[in-house]
């Protein structure tokens, strides 16, 4: 099974998957980079905030009916136990949690009797080139349930908004809540995006200026990633599609023009992403042109050195021949005052028409 | 952020994004290019017009409800609470209000219930290349508000069709003006096409006179110019296409057969520039086997010199060789009167059967 | 701006255009090249027919009301009152006048209350290759108004048939006069097809019998009126598509079946045309194998050369060398008594050698 | 006008088509190469059958309205007044019988009020390539009437199965032998499909012993093929669909899972000539890289021999200098006892360095 | 006939076909390779299970009334009878069994009365490659049938689980079963990829360190399997999402988020192989720049041996000329002191200049 984010060629383009045969629902742990869960709850309502991490997985079983609303952020998905028992606490579809749990899979949105699930792709560029992290939701009348496999927590910056009280994310509900985490998500992709374009901008440079093979498997490496960039981005816009048309009763019909910005915005990075295909394949191209551009100059350079010396060592070869100075026809020219001199005059005479031609010809 | 209108590669692809996690409608002044906001607000009925520049923006609250038609057009987005003020006086909602400020969005339109509103892209072709700049648009009952980030008034021959009194333009409401204005826009796109053209054609006639690397780098500009515009001119067909179906009440129904003309336009110029597309790759295609011509040809005239010259050489070297002539049978040539005519003859007819036969093939 | 049928790069791909932001149903003068106006009167029921040329638009005013069916032919634009005139006397839209009037429009139907108006583009394969003429017809309850901006009457078949009294033609109205127009001009794309088609594989055969750059040149010229093929036919195809599914008033429904059989000709035109692109670029192949055949051969001559006589001059050179020969060991080749013919028999030999491996190697 | 059948470049791409302006359903006899009709009448119910040549077309007048299944296969389209009788007599549609003599039709399906009427191509892979052949076929309530424009009966094998009182055939009306035809063409395609297979494969195998350029031009041959199948098979399964969910009178409710079964073959024969398209150019691909090859290799060869020789005739150059050897620093190596042998050893020396060189750079 | 899984060009693209005008729903045996048939056959209700093979087919007639669930599992169809048997017992339309016996079906699904039939193809990647077995399967109230060709038991994980008594599945009926079956195949493609891809990156990798003919070959041949997945995987993804929004009495409602899911499984393994696609013909790119880069060094070494040895091979040609010293202008170098050690001094001067030219180019 190849792993989530790593970087080995193939990597990103196929999910995990789990033998064939094994049956559906079956919850096993996420891979082994994925850590032991954090579980973080938010509770709100208008008036006041709560944040705190819970350590025992029981704490959340009171939490569904009450008035407030609540978020529950799982990082770190190695214990199936947690996700087990939210999944009976809150009620959760079997089919929905082994989605949660097997990685690298296509974002999509399913809809329950009482919950919304869809699981979208987090892009980022890191160190290693693009990295993609898989986020599941669970929205229900009055809760949001996050869970992301590993690493530092995403939705910090919506967390922070919540606590300093902004008005309207705290008044708008769970349905609001979703959209804001989302929104993140999808917004996540223009940088990555931005990183990539350098990436290609100084590719392109470097071809220009001098192309060689590690131009190439690099403008490979940029190509696969904007296969697995694709990949994310084409579902990702038809989930925002989705839920901008949502009929759901957990959807209020006031979310959906949030929503349209969300599908908006989505559109636009599948967009520029495919652009950036085009622009790759325009890179192939010249760096194609350049190399031809090189061999022509090579031959060029090869090519007039043998015009100029081949005809001159066949001079110098005529005189160097042995025939019988007695007769009188043989040669005469050795003997000449001047025909050293002459060999030279004729030779410098010859590459400089040599010369003069390739110039006309604009091989110089 | 990469800026509107500049030039750097893969400059024009990507828009504007706040940070991901910015809440939504969270309005923050456009790029630095941006100037100061200038207002020019346009009144009119059918029997009268008046023309001003509104410095303080509070004499815009009381507009609304007047019997009139009002255009408001704001140059120049880096003053925020212009923007923030028209939003309040007008009642435009705060998630378009910050697209008004991100520059470099997909052109759309957005019905709300009592506007309609809609991004476009204008397009000309200056020194730079192709320059875009990003035009909204709010259409109400009685008021039309648009904004350019910077530069000249785009819509000064607008305003002047007004001022000079045509009968339609002046009798026809605010939803022929907004008409108006977006046509001017869809047709803005042909001289900036027939500029990319002409571009094209020189490129061509440069690849055919002399191909070298500097066309194929205009070439890959203007491709990548050839992007933007496809970026630009397919949401804009749909949104024409979409306000030329628009059942909105705004929207009266004569106006329709309207905006069907200007959606057909900007179907020509989409493709238009799909079709510059396909010719720029059979640029490509030529100058690809441009080079492999001129190579051939390289490869002839050193072949060419070659297979004159190696066996002339051979053959002087023959000659040049110290066989001990006291034995009868070594290079009895070298003693014959004639010997040095006839390694001549052989010479010229050598070298006369080649260029012959190289003639014959074509390759002279 | 471009002009309609100019073989310039680019042409034909460009329509005409206004300066943005002229008022909408302005009616200017087509091009230059477009002709003084000749009108030509064909009105006939089932029982007679009348031609006339018309002088003085005035004497088409009372027309509309009667009861037989007037077809009115515009050959010429230059004129722009006569077509101002037609308009108000059968109440014309004035956004369809200006369609009329600007050339190099893409094929389109528009339906007014009480007319239905299209744009078509007749194509023929002249002198200057493709050549496209902009047909514009309106149909009304007992009228049928064609405009064609210069050249000789395309319809004088069409009349032809009337005049000779084929009984369909006469009785069955309006509708079916608009068909039989339509129908010449998607049937003139076939000849036009035919002769391109002709062209490629004159450029075929070209290619296979020696490839040079001219080809290459002419190639792209295809591709381009092949391109300029595409953006007429596509539109052409949709417009025939549509006007066999219209349920206008004007169209009986007899009529139905016949613009079927009309579409079906649009789609063959249209396929037969994508093939050809497809046919453009399999030849684009084929040339560039064949210039790496030559290559190939060139080089081979080249290394054949080498390989042979390089080795040999160098056996030459060996004995031209001045080693003393008063040291036993130094050249005592050069005192053998079959030295010389020894020197030749390797020469020969070694020549010998050569052409074998070079014919199993399978490169002469 | 091109021929049916014939193999001509350009040819099975463009139908026939009659001159642009000639009235619509004038029948005039379809090309030369199509014989005289022989017309072929098969009368049966499930208790009895007929089969009989008709020589003169009235015999066929009364046949309608009769209780069996009349089934009027007519071979050879050179003799328009077959066509012409068995219109008057069958009530078929003018442009329906102008189709059928004009060949080169795209596949399509026509519905009439009291017959279907469709057009298919049968395939078959002769001596001279793919050779397609026109079939029409009506359909009315107790009759089918088939045109073929030449040959050998196509529907021998029907027929057959008709005599031998198959119980199904014969039981099941016009409809259901309509399919039995018509499932004949459509299973037609996959023989040809697999003779291009084994085209495509001994090309393939010709590639990779050794490309020349006639490979090339067969390659280009097949791609030609697949282009005319494409043309067939694209809207030969657009029949068959919509045969599979036709709702006329004709069509009983328990044919249609027939019609799909066929429409599933017609799927999958148009995805194996698509597949083969690919393979194609896979093909092409395969053969450019192997011509680069050889050219490295040719390359190869002469740089080695180059490499070899250049540096040792420069030595033997220099030994054969002339230098005043009174002078006791010019080339005393002359004088060495050991200088010729000497010489030799630094020539094996060299060549042995070299080619361990260019064995260790893999070049050997 | 091509036979299903065979490893030769062309093979698994196109599917056994009978000769055209063979009567629909004849029942001829599968090819040779498939074997005599092993009936298994599994009845369970929640409380109990039976695992039985059968020899006699004749004890499956009473299976269809009773209360439970009957799973019979058909491998090896070379014997008809069976199959004609099992379609008589359950009532199975004949055109279903003959697409059951033929194999290298597109896989498709199809609603009778009372059952639904669908054909798929298992995938998997083995020794020779991309394997595909074609499973067919019939859908009844309390039946389950499917047929294999030939192999190991397929589906033998499944029935481990039936027997193991997992509660969902034996109590979920018949429906519940076949999608367990499916699910598997569905999941049996995730392997078969990765060893694809797997092959793809061993490629890549060979590419990368030195391209030579047989890496284009397997690329080639990866290509065509890539094919073949595509031609399995397009329509199995159309049959899962079919059976997800099947409203057939037989598909209970809370089956379809099962089949949902496997729908998504599809999909995302369609993405993968679409992916690739991509990347194989990526590599393809760098296999081209890469044999240009190799032609471009051997040509600089060939080009730096030239231009360093042709200037000094010519001027150790001078001094070998004969030139009469008696007169006092010729050749004087020769007779100079130093004249042998200045000519190499020039020599050795020439090389270190041109080295260090060809280093400053880059070319060392």
């Amino acid at each position: 099974m190849i792993e989530d984010g790593a970087s080995a060629p193939g990597s990103g383009l196929l999910k995990d998957y789990q033998d064939p045969g094994t049956p559906p629902g079956t919850l096993s742990s996420a891979d082994g980079e994925s850590g032991p869960a954090r579980v973080v709850l938010t509770s709100y309502s208008a008036a006041d905030i709560e944040v705190r991490e819970i350590d025992d997985p029981e704490a959340l079983d009171g939490l569904r009916g009450s008035g407030r609303v609540h978020w529950i952020h799982v990082i770190g998905l190695a214990d199936v136990s947690v996700v087990e028992h939210l999944g009976k606490a809150f009620d959760l579809h079997p089919l929905a949690l082994e989605d949660v749990l097997t990685l690298g899979q296509r974002p999509k949105v399913e809809e329950f009797d009482d919950t919304v699930f869809c699981i979208v792709q987090h892009l980022a560029y890191g160190r290693e080139g693009l990295e993609k992290t898989q986020v599941s939701l669970f929205l229900g009348t009055n809760f949001v349930i996050t869970f992301q496999p590993r690493g530092t927590d995403l939705f910090e910056p919506v967390r922070e908004r919540l606590v300093k009280g902004r008005a309207k994310l705290r008044q708008k509900g769970a349905g609001y809540l979703a959209y804001a985490i989302l929104d993140l998500i999808v917004d996540a992709a223009f940088p990555a995006l931005e990183a990539l374009g350098d990436h290609l901008d100084a590719i392109e440079e470097g071809i220009l200026e001098k192309p060689d093979q590690e131009d190439i498997e690099n403008l490979q490496g940029v190509r696969r990633e904007l296969l697995v960039l694709r990949q994310v981005l084409w579902p990702q816009r038809e989930v925002m599609g989705r839920l901008s048309r949502e009929e759901h009763e957990l959807m209020a019909d006031d979310l959906r023009v949030y929503f349209r910005d969300c599908y908006d915005h989505a559109v636009q990075a599948l967009e520029v992403s495919e652009n950036f295909r085009e622009m790759a394949s325009g890179l192939l191209d010249i760096y194609l042109t350049s190399l031809s551009h090189r061999l022509n100059d090579v031959m060029k350079v090869l090519t007039i050195i043998s015009t100029v010396f081949m005809p001159l060592s066949f001079l110098a070869g005529v005189y160097g021949m042995n025939f019988d100075r007695a007769q009188p026809l043989n040669m005469p020219e050795l003997g000449w005052r001047y025909g050293y001199l002459g060999f030279w005059g004729v030779t410098l005479a010859g590459i400089a028409t040599m010369l003069w031609l390739f110039r006309r010809k604009g091989w110089l």
